[in-house]
Order: C-alpha cells, then structure tokens, then sequence
C-alpha cells in the first residue's frame, strides 16, 4: 500500500511515522508513507496557502490553487483509490471503514487546517470524505495519523500473531471483555476463577458473555447496528 | 492546566507536543504536558510491563503492578480531577466532553499497549474511560494526542481570534458550512455570489442554512441529540 499526505505541518507526523510498528510496516515493506509540505506548491515567495474567507468571518481558509496543484501534480503519478479529506464534518470512521480502506492500494489524504480547506477543492478532488470523531482538532494531521494507523495495523505481515486484529474490539460489534495477568493476587485485587481454570471453552464462554454485558452497558448502539 | 501522559512508547509523542499550535500553548505555559515512560516504574532488569493474559489467547497484557507503582507516584504529587485510559470500550469522546475537561486542572491519561491494561488498573485507578472513535489502533498514544489535542486548543489564549473556536462544528450541534477564499472563479469553479455581496445579515442567514443543510444529510443523528 501507498499512502501520501498533504499538510502545511509534515514535521508533526514524521516522529509518529517513525516510530514502533509503523516504523516495522514501513521497514518490512508492507506500506510506503510519502508526507507532502503543501508550501511547497505555493505559487507565491511567502509560500502562502491560506487566505481570508469570502464573506467574512473568524478563520483563515486553505487556497484552492495550491492544493490544487499539489493533487494534480500527484494524481499524474500515482492512480489514487480515494482521495480523502479529513474533516469533521465527513463520515465519521468506523472499523468496517478502515477493513475495506486497508484493502486499497493507494491511498491521498488531506490534513485540513486553519478553519478547513475551499470548498472547490471538496468539489473538484475529494472522493471521500472522513470524521475520526465528533469533535474538533487543531488540523487534521493527528487524524491523517489515526487512519492511517488503524489501516496500516490491517496489511498482511504488520502484526505478528501475539498481536492478532482478530480480537480486537469492534471487529465483531463487541467490545473487548476484561483482561488479566500475573500476579493473580494483587494487593488483594483478584484475577476472576475461571480464567485460573484451564478450562478452555469455559473461558471462552465467560469472555463472549462478558463482551455481551459490557457492550449491553456501555453501547447498546453497537448491538442494533 | 496540567496533563500528564502514560506510555511504553512516550517517543511516539513528543513530535506531537513540540510543534505547532500545542507547543505555543506550552511555551504560553497555558499547559504542562509530562510524558512518563512506564518501563521507569519497570521492577525487573528487563524493564517488563507486559505479560501472557490468564486464561490464554491471543495479545500481551499491560502488567498491574509497574502502572500502580507510576500512577501511585503521579498522584503521590498532582491530584488529579480525572485518571483517563483511552481505549476503544470507553465512552465515545464527543465535543461537550472536551469542553468540560478543559475546565479541570489535572488530567492523568493512559495509554493502552498490546491488548490492553490489566483490568484491575480500571478498577483501582481509572475515573474516566474514553474511546476517540469505533476503530482500534496500534496503541492509546494517538488518542491521547487526540484528546490533549482537542483540551488544550480550547484553553484560554491558545487559539487566536483568527482561529476562534466558537464558529467549530459541533459547538452548536451544527456542521460548518462550505467555506471558500480566493479566487472567486478558478478554473470555472465559482464561489457563490451570495458571499461576495457584503450583505453580512444574507452571508449569516445562507451558513446557517448551508450548515442545517449539510448536518441534515450527513448527519440527521446530531440534530436529534
């Protein structure tokens, strides 16, 4: 997989592209990040990308000319399967998303900043566009990362087996039930019986009907879906 | 305000909290952020924070005891208003619960690794789980970048007026409105004429109705909250 990102602050993400199993992902070959400084494709000597909006208002808005540019000059490279804006106001993400996005070969996305990018640019490029959540953050490049993240995890190889996606909440609409280890005994805090029980498909068990319980409580939402 | 952070992989976010936006609310000293290394409260000379879960399966568990010894520590000095694990079975961080933690003072956050944390942890010391989204990633580090991200942004001083926060999504259960800056025609792509008009009362009345619009058909769930 190829992923390539558009922002005005590459520099906040290269530490995390760096780092731990993406860093493996992207040794092992399984995925190729490219980080794109969109001032580079500014078409003026202060390398401006953001302007005042049209009509007023608190907050600059990202140019359409140089992200134009940027894209363009991209796409002419490599044939994207989506183009995604990283946006509040997109879908918001959910694991089903990520499985399928984890099964493209390229991907582009584009970390808005300031109060978001011009609304031609949504018209014209934006195959797709992607909320990691209900809320607001300083740019979109944290979230550029939690896809990117969530999807690289899933390409074949990243994860060894101790590590599985298998289980992982949400991949069966339930959340994880508790887990444990040693000591058994801590400071009086005990490890459940049945775990220490060696019995196999009783612990299973105990584990889907915990699962069940916990997503009962805390998000029924889950189970209607 | 003051958070501090625990982490097996702390190196994942100090990119993060140097650049940017978060490092002018640093430097403001509107915020302390602490990344603490768990492997520190570590009590074998292998520095082990993660064993076998009980029961069998699939994954590596956070250790009990090297957490209680950190947090035991951190609350020994700071008294926290809230001890966060950020990990996908947690309450769905929305806007509202942002706004009020940026109203605390301090803020103890977890970083789940692996499968997770011993549950015994939850019990003894969590206040407060929160997930960023129905998605699973490699580790709790981005979440809580996520969370410290969307917090520190509203504290005061942080955000200039250019960049206010009052005109977000989701701060009136609205998403934001097209947003367009120069040029007014590129490439044939027009800004609507209603925004070159001047007519500030007709601007405020079309976002209002853009935003009603757009929150209507991409997300009728945030009107009926």
């Amino acid at each position: 997989m190829r992923i390539d990102i558009i922002s005005v602050l590459p520099e906040l993400m290269t530490g995390f592209f760096s780092a731990s199993i993406i860093k493996r992902a992207v040794d092992k070959n399984a995925v190729e990040v490219h980080l794109h400084n969109l001032r580079d494709w500014s078409f003026n000597k202060h390398r401006q990308v953001d302007d005042e909006p049209y009509g007023g208002g608190a907050g600059m808005v990202m140019m359409v000319e140089p992200l134009d540019r940027c894209i363009t000059d991209l796409k002419a490279k490599v044939q994207y399967d989506e183009v995604i804006y990283l946006t509040p106001e997109g879908v918001p993400l959910k694991q089903k998303i990520v499985n399928t996005l984890s099964l493209r070969q390229n991907l582009l996305l584009i970390c808005g900043h300031y109060k978001g990018i011009d609304q031609r640019i949504r018209d014209m490029h934006v195959t797709m566009e992607i909320s990691v959540g209900d809320y607001v953050l300083t740019g979109g490049e944290l979230a550029a990362c939690v896809l990117a993240d969530a999807v690289i995890r899933l390409l074949p190889g990243v994860l060894n087996d101790e590590q599985s996606a298998l289980t992982d909440s949400f991949q069966d609409d339930l959340l994880a039930p508790p887990i444990y280890t040693r000591p058994s005994d801590y400071k009086g805090f005990k490890v459940p019986e049945i775990l220490l029980s060696g019995n196999d498909s009783k612990i299973d068990e105990w584990r889907y009907e915990k699962a069940l319980e916990i997503t009962k409580n805390k998000r029924p939402d889950l189970l209607q879906e």
